[in-house]
């Protein structure tokens, strides 16, 4: 089994080489898994509007990733920007959203769930992920730690504390029984079981739960339906030829 | 009263004249309103995947129509591409999506609304849309005609026949009341009050609510909220000083 | 285009002058727009039952307004008292309920609306009238300033503070990025801009409001649905030939 | 215990009799049931319109009745008009609503019931009411009969056919579990144990269960909620003497 | 009428004989009530897995009651559990679980009801119950008192004390206008009716109201529908001749 | 890893070891899994009543696994029986149940997903268990095949064409762009395959994933959560020694 963790943005390389590690060291042996990325896009993604701008570059690489054989595509990014027109133009190979599978998997664990989201800017958008992806009535609430994405690393330590006196009002005042972190760069900080021990309720990493849930449905057999997520009639009706020709320049 | 179009893709220099002529026409007499659009784009929106081509270089525009001035602006697309996005990254400027705001009109008029789609592909997004409107509650059913958005306008008489043929299903077997034209272009082929006279249920045009609603809207003294629709916050704290810088290019 | 706005209870000639000035300056040039009243009914409504001592006779009022030719009546109660049952006997006159018309607005705007309303006797019937609106899953709260109607304009100043306090509790407490004016006397208290300035989220003004979407609504050719307001069957089938003869005294 | 049921309409004598017997019959030995009823308002209830009509006088009575120490009274008609408004104006004697109140039992039964109307115009309103009273999630649908309420007593053999019909219907193609009889006269037929025994699934006919909640809700020592249902403010801070000073007359 | 309340666990016959005379007390005088009790399960409910273990030998008792001639048969234990598989072995007997029961009267009598249970373990599975009677969507909150069930008759004052103090607080934080006690302990410590006049809201004790709807089911013909609660299909089917056949031992 | 599968009734040693097979087949190499059972329970689970049947015996099994150290038990049932009975008395060990399992993995692949059950009377309670599953907004339908679950391997070419023609209708009528396979023996007959290229949208086996996702939240270092499956208050607070303790027999 292959799968390519996809960068939506622009990251360094010691850091998308440090990422690759750390998912080598989850995936089941059966796994392969690299980490690629994008040329260009948001040095971080802190708003819908930033999320718009790493889509379509994002999508061709995802295009790429399955024409060169790859059993699944993990959309590096908790907000999972696009996934729903990347899903649009895969056939064969899954494309799984960390954000929506983290939430999937809380409903698994427990009866209701926050999201610890990084900024405010985020709050909303969060709720709406929430309903994509079908677990909105399980959502106790979505709470923000108000460091930004680029900050989170450099004082792990507040970092966790952040989390774990936010993740304590969601559980007191919320009744969040199961905690998910909201961000890539929080999982990829590796902290959840930190928080786990302290808090006692189960705390979800997106980076983990996105590796192991593409493991999981592509080890089951299972692609994201082409019918909920139909080819765009273009290609699919063969009026254009290519991914590209569906982005057209003026008197070009 | 200003407000602005902007077609959200390709179309050529005529349509464009003759849908601001139609725009003109239906403006209230205190109101100016003009078209304009993009140079680059999806020929058509009948996908998400094309939705998110069609936003980067949209929101530009949006972003521009704000230094000039302008009350409002309309986006031209039923589907609403980015409109979370545009709305963030203005602040004085109200952004409209006719897509939500149709639906929303809707239910000021009746109890159940189904909306008429154009292909199989976008009635999931329409769906989606429904419920960011905030009135998934209300919602009928969504359906699809089945009729590329680019063959429309081509034979007027056909189109019309199927939109009646499938709003009466809507009408019958879901317990719609209202009917919701879920395309520009449909709305501006100037059709629903044929079939509102056929079918007896109110028909929203899009183009035409669309323009109805940023009049209200503005002519109240109402403003997208900023509560809702955040400024990023790399712009809002100052780390960017233009609204490009927010797309890097690698080693650039 | 012709527009009433109907006052359903009692209410001194001054007032409602002043009230049809206000709408005068507000409405777009093309349109007029007169308040008119009713010779009985509650001196204020601050419950259920007092909304309905209101809507017989005001019936009877918005009745005869479609005979004179009016496109719409705007109903003067921000409880939108008998709306259904209006919108029931008259077939060529939109009527537009400005406390459901102001919600629906208000999710034009934002992810989550507040509703101020006047007396805790009146916030049961709010979050009532939100789900009759259609766009109940996006109200935040109803909360109550707990000023008598009466007495909301006798200290302007005041009642402006109390507005600004509870509105800023339903921002901060219930998540709310909107806020709605639940009362006409507290809209044409024109206070809706000095609060909004304030807050910085939007704040709808029902007494506006309801006049904008009139305008917009008539604007659009939409009238309210006759399948989901039915005349009643007597009308329809010819039982009755009078909209009086509905009401029968024994004996008579 | 002692019981009203009021008829909020016109009715002749004999059929009030007729019902009191039945009523009677049906009640615990512990009980006392009359039914009294109104001077003027509506034949029959088939539009929202009659149900506003009905409502100020009928309110009068059930006013009056408190006074006279009845421990509950019954709102005869299965719209529950003015129920709200009804137990507003009541401290000490329960007011119940039997529409509400047959689909309140419903839920006691199975997971999804379908209520059986009269007329089309009437199942919009029906719906409403399923919210209303709290069980909406459980409504599988609303069906008309299609029998003007003034004619269902005609041919009784015939109704019941109708409702059989109507009844398997929704069982079949909307999964529901129980019936509710929407209507008092379909009640006073008397003939839900028929259908029962041929569709085998429970049918509430709304005159018994109206009576057996209030004997049931009243043996249980239990009022409806003054919370809820708050006395009109004028009321309660003493700003009228008496309940008919909250209708005012101009110049008078 | 004949009515059987039945104890899903080991309690003494003191106690039984004390609950027996209450319910005798509450009866209308038409109505024969019995406790009757089981010889093995848990002492208290306070977890779902002590539900689970009522069960089997509860089924079997209730079974046995339905050949006995019993119309109705009271599921002792506020939990309702197994009330689903107790209603699919009865086909003549109509089986009352007093959990739903008391949460469907909540809502004959307000608009939002808060559920008082006795321990944290049983919060989550009081919101499931709330589900399954179809009412959820009024439910407040769930709050527990954390007294053990064995303990709550031990200080009648201080129980009493503390309802009080979180009843008031369900009624001011969460908008509660209807209390549920959520223990057929409390319910038979017969508190209600104190609660409720220090309160001014109305308090509903299942012991009370479980009879009570039992009473109004049977009163009005009523049986839980088949339709809702199929009987075993090896029994309705004729592949096993007992009940108890559907529990088989290996090599036996 | 260790991983049990836990047969909740009875089944032959054959059938036993052949499901084994399958799972080791279907495992991560990295995982160890073997199939256990008990000694009594119901031949098949076809009702609520045999749900219940299978619970106490079980989960005596379940915990006693979690002492032999397994990291995660599936309970071998699609109906999830007392599966947060289950996770009450467990603390080191995951619990996981296929039927929710199943349902929670179908919103990662789509939008709307039906369940496919064997007999009519086990539709009511998919229904109740996607609620459960917190997935329920997105559930499109539940149909029955009507074979009895003992009779679904006798020919296997039938149950596939039944599953067939009964998931197209799910797809066109209910608009479900996902199936779920709705019984464990159905599962194990490893036709999801099949019945996928058939109907070209994803079917998921909950045989297969419920493996997948106990291998997927083990290996992201995930237990069910204690605050939402909290111990038994007797065991908690140390007043019985041992789970047997929980259940007592009279006099004894």
């Amino acid at each position: 089994m292959k799968i390519a963790y996809v960068v939506p943005g622009i990251m360094d390389k010691e850091e998308m080489q440090r990422r690759e590690k750390m998912l080598k060291n989850w995936a089941f042996s059966d796994v392969k898994v690299i980490v690629t990325g994008v040329s260009e896009g948001p040095a971080s993604v802190e708003s819908m509007y930033e999320e718009y701008l790493s889509i379509p570059v994002t999508a061709k690489k995802i295009y790429q990733l399955e024409k060169k054989g790859y059993d699944a595509a993990i959309l590096g990014c908790a907000g999972d920007p696009g996934l729903d027109g990347m899903r649009e133009i895969t056939t064969e190979m899954l494309v799984v959203g960390p954000g929506q599978t983290s939430m999937q998997l809380a409903v698994m664990l427990g009866n209701r769930f926050s999201v610890l989201t990084v900024t405010d800017s985020t709050v909303a958008s969060s709720y709406e992920l929430a309903h994509k992806a079908g677990v909105a009535s399980n959502l106790a609430s979505v709470k923000a730690l108000n460091i930004p994405v680029l900050e989170l690393a450099q004082n792990r330590e507040e970092t966790v504390e952040k989390i774990v006196s936010i993740g304590r009002k969601a559980i007191q005042e919320d009744r969040a029984d199961v905690l998910v972190l909201g961000c890539m760069t929080m999982g990829f900080l590796d902290i959840a079981e930190d928080v786990q021990n302290i808090l006692k309720v189960p705390v979800i990493n997106p980076s983990k739960t996105g590796l192991k849930a593409a493991e999981a449905l592509v080890g089951s057999g299972l692609m994201h339906s082409k019918k909920a997520f139909m080819t765009p009639p273009k290609i699919s009706e063969g009026k254009v030829d290519k991914l590209d020709e569906l982005y057209v320049r003026k008197d070009s």
